[in-house]
């Protein structure tokens, strides 16, 4: 008997269910089609469908011990999912309660920034961290702020959106309402904008100049910038100065061992990491200096959010928690 | 027999050691010259002996269970004082382990503003609360940040320096080197600061005309302000929108239950808060709406450093830690 946790990431086009075991093994996933699902009791019922099909492929190989989901607008606390914008269900899911009428085990519902932290935790660089912190560069920016050892909720349960740490009075509009979020800087869809905004300023244009606005993506950037396109690098380096500001103002206030860069933008690897530690070199308060270090997750990307999801249950296990 | 706890605030003129029990009553305090002991042990046999007449007075009546020490530059971890540029003592002064010549009992050292923190936790207004910060806006803006019922102290011990959160990329230059540092625009200083600029770049003069930049203090703007002053009023507007940006900043990442406001510029009382909240309606991201209070510290002015630093041994009483 192979001890097992599955792992779910919801997502608002797909879901992917994995199966994974305590070195981070995963067996198989399968992929569940959220955005067909307008009805949340159905959707519950599929992913049942999914895990038993991942189980019963070997019955007799696997024992489960807990569920883990990584789920935007996850609330921890009432493993409720919450107003999602970008998924089918509106008002409060119940996700825990709903799986559990299916499965009697410990059920973990976190957001999927804070699945990204406790799988770096349990499977990546930081297995022998107890504070760090993960943010998770994709169409926006998400983060997971591990404490002591543990994840940090807050008395709402939504502590950690750095995302939407105010960086500039009268910043970019986010999608939140508010002006000036780190997300509207720091993310993909942030560096596709400081493009087009440098160009709109005159900055002298490159090889991105024959793409349209809504052809641009951060893949296409990272490309040019690699290619040693300037305007492409000058977007690299104001984005990584907003990064290093940021992180300092994590720094400055949980002191984390380090902090790990995830996702999408973060795969743009040292056009994103030097400009940024060159910026923390300047940035850094003197009493915080050497006190942390800016790593990337060492989570196999094409698993990882699965890994992460699985990780929150393995957690569980690990450490129980009543509530 | 009395239980109580000595608590000692060490500042760079002066230190006061008080004696107070678990009600929070400060029976006597005594006022040590700080400056006039260039040697710190010197200056701990001076503090022993002020403790000794403190519980001399009445030997029947106390039992002496635990010290707390509030002091910048404190190191919780080490029970040192690093490289203070306020204090008489250069370099590394282990002022734990020379309290412990003189008492076999808990002694707690950290930092003033985590001393106010836990002095509002143990007999303030944070009594029934497990997740809040400490905002001391002083010369500078200090810092103390409670997580799950603990101060949040982070891998390098240091953590909790909301002063030097970076606001704007080339801001006004801080004491610690940096540029843009909170605690440069949201103090006492700063807020002297903001109106010498308001004055420079053209803002029409008031009663404050009438000083020298050298004599303004944030007292005199406060009055001013309060005597509907023009430019007074538009100093506390700019600086309570950049306190709402660290408050937003502090809300997204740690949801604390309320954030308390303390020290001389807090005295400023609705001259900062008013303005402060209004930001807060505007600034603050949706999902953290309602989510948080901000509130004024309830501890005794007078008493409330000598409380503070008293509280971090009856909380060490309460919940021993090891180190």
């Amino acid at each position: 008997m192979i001890e097992v946790a599955i792992g779910i990431d919801i997502g608002g086009t797909n879901s992917v269910v994995g199966i994974v075991d305590l070195q981070g093994k995963v067996y198989k996933t399968i992929t569940v089609p959220t955005s067909k699902f307008p009805d949340a009791v159905a959707f519950v019922a599929e992913l049942d469908l999914a895990i038993q099909s991942l189980i019963n492929e070997s019955r007799a190989k696997f024992k489960l011990l807990g569920i883990g989901i990584g789920a935007p607008n996850a609330n921890y606390y009432r493993g409720t999912i919450e107003n999602p914008p970008n998924l089918p269900w509106k008002g409060i899911t119940p996700m825990k309660k709903l799986l559990l009428n299916y499965y009697n085990l410990p059920i973990v519902l976190t957001n999927d920034a804070n699945a990204a932290a406790i799988g770096e935790m349990i499977f990546g660089g930081a297995q022998n961290m107890k504070d760090f912190v993960v943010l998770t560069l994709g169409t926006g920016l998400g983060s997971g702020i591990v404490i002591n050892g543990e994840l940090l909720y807050g008395y709402s349960g939504f502590a950690g959106e750095l995302g939407h740490m105010n960086m500039f009075p009268n910043g970019r509009l986010c999608g939140c309402g508010q002006k000036g979020c780190l997300e509207t800087y720091v993310s993909a869809t942030g560096i596709r904008k400081t493009v087009i905004e440098l160009a709109e300023q005159g900055f002298p244009p490159g090889v991105l100049s024959k793409y349209k606005p809504e052809e641009l993506n951060s893949r296409l950037i990272a490309e040019a910038a690699e290619a040693g396109d300037l305007l492409a690098l000058e977007a690299f380096k104001k984005t990584s100065e907003i990064l290093a500001m940021a992180i300092v103002n994590t720094v400055v206030f949980s002191s984390p061992e380090a902090i790990f860069l995830f996702g999408g933008l973060a795969r743009a690897g040292k056009l994103l990491l030097n400009p940024t530690k060159k910026w923390l070199v300047e940035k850094t308060p003197i009493f915080f200096k050497g006190s942390f270090r800016l790593l990337f997750s060492s989570l196999e990307e094409k698993n990882a959010a699965v890994l992460g999801s699985s990780a929150l249950a393995w957690n569980e296990l690990k450490n129980p928690h009543n509530f």
